[in-house]
């Protein structure tokens, strides 16, 4: 079993991607991002992505409704049906689903955020949260009779909402569920890089203690990546190919160690 | 097993169609529109209807990619994951799926159309088609253990291209598949109306001999509309039920006579 993560920035090479899964013979799944055709659907369409700033000063994004709709739009829509065309075009008989489809990807809402609106303190709640079980069942039910799984938010919450997630927590959910031996991670840049803005300084290979080590070092989104990616080794033993997703072939370069190897 | 058809109009009661639904003590499957939606996210993207005149001087809409673009975005994205959202707060463990996926709804792409273009015959093939057969092992698969199909367009073509297909169409292949005994069609309308701008007219019952009759005195549209309701009749004896979606009891309303009973 190996679990796709797909990056959705817009120099992705999706054709390259499904052209080097339909050659796997092992079983797959596929989880997939949209966020540069959300961008720009979001920028046609007007909508402005909402940041609210907490009381503790923390700046972050504000999934409202409409940011809800704009995802099953970009992606449980859009990206995720032409994926799934493609995939058919190259012989993958797919199925696409969001996290809400047989509450595929199940998740706990986030609580809200402390904020000050008129001088007085409240509370404000988004349609956001953390992953937390995945449907096993559903997904075995498909791979048993051939169809591969593309997956994507939104997710659903504990009271059947729609809510946003980050896909790299949905993978550490998935991986903990289907133990896959590899997970290969496309995105835009060859790999994992020592320095995020020197693209020539990809690392090869990666103990999961150097992962710690690494983690200790950065700020941030990368922090949270990163330790999104050591979450993968938790539940069972695997290697984490984080590879370019705009090559010729991604799927053949990432398993040929063209990327970073983490195991 | 009942077939549920729910219009794409905007004033389409979706809340109330659902908890109904959630009431029912049978399997069913849904396919539903998002017409409204659709021209509403079209307007905005500032996306305008491809018209085009065949030789003949038959007008008909053309399906460019844009458009299947936008079927997935309104239909198979909006529309089917907020109505797989409102299912499974009812109870309802969902699963929305577009022709694509698992190639749930097969169809054959349009020969294409003759036109004249700067003084020369040429034929131009859009995306569409008619539906032709389903994955009625999937649709099984998922009824088997429990999931409700949730079904939209696009449809899949003989090479794997997405194509936008008629609702109706879609709704006799689906019932030649699974010989559903009540086909349950929810519309902006009381039902079939006699006098189609007179709402007063709403016609009780019809049989299929009668339906016969109404497919010869009406024209374009409608025409189509009856021929694939009489479809419905071919594959087994089945009650069709065409009542109004945007009553605060849409399917109870519909199977209790409220609306018109084709059988």
């Amino acid at each position: 079993m190996i679990i796709v993560k797909i990056g959705g920035g817009a120099t992705i090479n999706l054709k390259g991607i499904v052209q080097d899964l339909a050659e796997l013979n092992e079983p797959f799944i596929i989880i997939h991002g949209a966020n540069a055709l959300r961008d720009e659907l979001a920028r046609k369409l007007g909508i402005e992505k909402k940041v609210i700033t907490s009381i503790s000063g923390y700046a972050s994004v504000f999934s409202d409704e409409a940011a809800i709709d704009l995802q099953m739009l970009a992606y449980a829509g859009l990206r995720n049906k032409r994926l799934v065309e493609l995939c058919q075009q190259h012989g993958i008989n797919a199925v696409g689903l969001c996290g809400l489809d047989g509450k595929v990807i199940q998740g706990r809402r986030n609580q809200g955020i402390r904020i000050i609106e008129k001088g007085k303190r409240r509370i404000i709640r988004d349609f956001s949260g953390k992953p937390k079980s995945v449907n096993k069942e559903l997904l075995e039910l498909l791979l048993a009779h051939h169809y591969i799984p593309v997956l994507a938010v939104p997710i659903i919450d504990e009271e059947n909402f729609a809510i946003n997630s980050e896909n790299d927590d949905i993978v550490a959910v998935l991986q903990q569920a289907l133990r896959a031996e590899k997970i290969i991670q496309l995105i835009e840049s060859p790999g994992f890089l020592a320095d995020k803005d020197d693209p020539t300084s990809l690392v090869k290979n990666l103990s999961v203690h150097e992962l710690i080590t690494r983690e200790e070092q950065v700020e941030g989104r990368m922090k949270r990546k990163l330790l999104a990616i050591r979450k993968l080794f938790e539940a069972s033993q695997t290697t984490v190919f984080i590879s370019d997703g705009r090559t010729a072939h991604p799927v053949q370069d990432a398993l040929a160690g063209k990327g970073t190897i983490i195991q």
